[in-house]
């Protein structure tokens, strides 16, 4: 039995791993750290989990706590993260870090973007950037994995298959992506206040999110060039699903839908997660909402020359709590798909 | 391997059914029939369902069907049950069926609310009325079940101690509730149409839906009285999801809610799905969505000297599909709760 | 020209009374205040009135404030309407007051169910409660009136001819109401984010909302008799709307919907807001949505000899802001239905 | 009193029409001419017009609805328009047509977009593109004015200025827009039902919209160059609402964010529709929800060089109704922005 601790578990990312682990026999959740909830059962914070995982909050005492368990996800703020994982690596444990903090191999980038200090910069090159599809066989033994972001999933998976084959250019790549409202976290401002948020619809971050350094990284580990992206973000009125769509600028005017689709199952093709769609096919949030499936399609706009992917995956599934689930799967040796086939919630 | 059939899978309450049987080990959904799409992959209907379930849709012919499977779930049209379920109880298939069709145990009560001629009144009598609550013990040797409707489940199970205790009359009790979209099946009616359904909450159906006669009947047999309700359905712009709110007569106007909500408990302490709420708190619809739990709150208002009675189900989960997993699991001796025990999603 | 200042404008109902004076041309909003906003454009709180009212929000100085206009409509939390009003009333103001401290006629009921002294109590006795259909020509001259509340407009307007001509009786009034989000206000509480409110519908306040007594006080006073209710409020996952299905006793069971139709088409002859129904047609949220319209439905359940009357109207219009602008063209000798007569917003 | 015929009314945006022109003293809607519903109430097909609007729909006789009117805005079917509307020109009358058939200046795009041949293609010299921040002159006197497409509005006025001012290539363009799901008409499709669609996202037509030669006619018009572009459209889970994300790549590297705004300000400094925002600040669908707003902003992200715009409208407002709504007022000699300055409708 596999004893996992979930620091930042009550958060709607933590609740979501709760959720896909709460029945798992191979696996006992044997704490829960909370920061606003402590002392108070997981069951009245989420009151879904009534019956179900009513274990006490434990607060962050990190000499408490580490003894609990062996792995341990963590789901806090950047630079929170930082001051807590050293800790547990001194420990002994193995974790999966949901922040940004270790998600960079040049730790100026992300001091950059994320403004702020990097308190643990020597730990950076032992962390595993935790994409199964890419780093699959560093994520086994790693002893710290970076959870991606969902937007760095949803692009990068997207994108990989066409970069490294080399039949689009790395330049002139254009992403505008989607999010449900449930990106942004258990949060109570008031811009994610029903009434503010329903029937609208928005961009946001234009040119300086947080996921777009991240996305540049992997891209041009895959090419070997300098890859810069324009990236844009919007919020759209639903509590889950991330869509993006994707501009690539074709090398070769030749290739058709068909080639580049054959191309992408063959890429794919021991990927239990990533779903290639025929031809004709669009992606849609619905499709791919609570489960761990990706959803891709592959067209070409022969007018203007550009290969347009558009791809699909739950923000909180294979954009952070499920994929988090894929790569512990990975990381304790059992079978990878482990609780993570369930179809997705179409109505 | 249990072998199970699906007659209608393709609508909600069929597709629900698929999503959580998919992934059983101990039962193998081995046909799934439908009307409208034979010939096609299962997953084409639902592409949720891509690579998990990819079977081919079958058409209605029962003699190529049949032998298919040894348990069936017919999801389809009342009316249209009726002429399905002889010929496979003919050869001795055993069944759920979710119509309205053997719900009832006086075929005049079904044929005047569903404004038909029943074809099968002689089958009514072996049928057992699905909600195991009530009738676990007749379920488990049932060749035919009857799964209850969604307001008839919340309803029934909200009043059912109150009643049976003798805490509240058998007269005057009001019920409204309120049910997601789901409810009303796949269909493409303009009512049910996105731009006239969302921000939008109606009444529909006052003292005339046909889930009126179904929750009497159940009331009466518990109390011995024949009970008439006051029952008016509503439609919220939410896609799962049904509440009751319940007003009843106290007997005893000295009685707690504390004092209640102990009869509650006790009545059904051997229930895995029914959670009664600790006082003060109150149902919520997203906490039992897509899962087999309804949570049932206890108010007593002493200024009106009434109990009221909060239940909330998920319409496609206790109010229907996985009821009818529920009964299965009973009648092919499985543990009761086998792939049922899954929290809400929340979000 | 009426100069009008909107102290506590920045709220959202608020924000719909400037949304339908902008306009004007009749009146100008010559002062919005603010307690979160002072010295910000009103336009940038609402960037929806960017070019339309793009006017400076006031602080809450009232010795400033006062000067700049002769009637006020004050949207502030319950408890500090009392501190506001009396310095505006000795002003020589007009006023219209949002809260619920000028709503009760019986000083002890409000103090009861509000949980706080009253600091003005002698003013009581001059405010006019703003109900149009039931005090039309007390508006007229009123210096004070209080706008009521949502659900009791709703209630109470569906209720009235059948108590009033004596159809039912006034004991045993059931009330299951259902708001929008945005009847809680422009809050940043969790309980009202996107996430926590979509897709989920839930009852509140069972037996202890606070507009129980107000719903109480009025129907009294049209029977003569002391009334009590049964009051379930609800939450659904909508911006606007609200809708009550009231259930009612009825005296003489030989009556028949249409009677009582008539009776109700009678009563509200002379009401250009009040829309009751063909008989067979029931109210939808949509219908009304940033209208001032109330519609309401006749319907006799001869089984439970029992009027159910559905009634429905817009939180933000008739339940509040385009109900002040109402009282507003009242009391400044306008035609009453200037301004007011949009259809609701269907999609 | 200007006399006004609908023709195709009781679609969404006819019904938008009737909304926005029920209470103008200067204009009479005259006859509302409906396929499905003649016969019946215009009040019946959209109830929140009861009281308001009840006039009963006409059949599409053309010759007892010609003499109802003068002017005529046909929201018809694309293919449809052009049986009806040389028929009306012959009679004298003036009309906006709503559909994409006299939208082009070369009838073989037409014809290869739509996939139909145009019957009347000599119409097409005199028919006027209804975008007066770009014809407003030529509307002023046309028999025939093509209401813009949607997306074109928000992609058009989006870009115009950048394109004219020689900002940006003409190359390269990539828009990436969202629909309210009202874009796709009162339609009773699957695709469109409230399970379907809400909480959902999805992209369509990829690189196949019919809007997309429309989007490239207009700007190769700006910038005597032909202009190809990507462009995408998508889904939102929303009734109303548009918004495009344009990239663009710019010209001169060294152009700021607020030299481009200038432009944008200049060029629009006589539009009152047009809004463009204060650096920094984002568009969002329901700032314009309901009304003939459009609202634009400026972003340069220098890392890729390029201007990327955002635009948001109603597609119900300045997508389609009251911009035909704007046309005419032009047309009759109106002030152009009669019945049009409302704000949106924020909540």
């Amino acid at each position: 039995m596999l004893r996992l601790g979930i620091i930042g578990a009550t958060g709607y990312v933590g609740a979501e791993i709760v959720r896909l682990l709460a029945l798992r026999d191979d696996i006992e959740i044997t704490t829960v750290v909370s920061n606003s909830f402590v002392g108070q059962p997981f069951s009245e914070v989420y009151p879904s989990f009534r019956g179900i995982y009513d274990e006490i909050c434990d607060g962050l005492d990190l000499d408490k706590v580490a003894d609990k368990a062996d792995f341990f996800i963590t789901a806090l703020p950047h630079g929170v993260s930082t001051a807590v994982i050293p800790k547990l690596l001194d420990k002994g444990k193995r974790i999966i870090d949901h922040s940004g903090d270790f998600r960079f191999r040049d730790v100026r980038v992300y001091e950059k973007w994320y403004k702020v200090t990097h308190s643990s910069p020597d730990l950076i090159s032992q962390a595993v950037y935790g994409l199964p599809e890419l780093y699959r066989d560093r994520i086994k033994n790693a002893r710290l994995v970076a959870d991606p972001g969902c937007y760095p999933t949803c692009s990068i998976l997207g994108i990989a298959p066409a970069l490294d084959r080399k039949i689009v250019s790395y330049k002139n790549i254009v992403i505008n992506a989607v999010s449900g409202v449930s990106g942004a976290g258990r949060r109570s401002e008031l811009s994610y206040a029903f009434c503010e948020t329903a029937e609208n619809f928005k961009a946001y971050g234009v040119g300086n999110h947080r996921h777009t350094p991240e996305i540049e990284q992997e891209l041009s580990l895959i090419c070997g060039k300098e890859v810069i992206v324009s990236f844009t973000p919007h919020l759209a009125p639903m509590k889950r699903g991330m869509l993006a769509t994707i501009c690539l600028d074709l090398i070769d005017t030749d290739v058709t839908a068909d080639d580049i689709r054959s191309v992408y199952l063959d890429y794919y093709k021991n990927e239990p997660f990533v779903r290639i769609l025929p031809l004709g096919q669009l992606p849609q949030t619905k499709l791919v909402s609570g489960s761990n499936y990706i959803d891709i399609s592959i067209n070409v706009d022969t007018r203007v020359k550009k290969l347009v992917v558009v791809s699909a995956l739950d923000n909180l599934g294979k954009g952070s709590a499920s994929q988090a689930i894929q790569a512990l799967n990975i990381m304790a040796g059992f079978d990878e798909t482990k609780g993570l086939l369930t179809p997705g919630q179409y109505i």
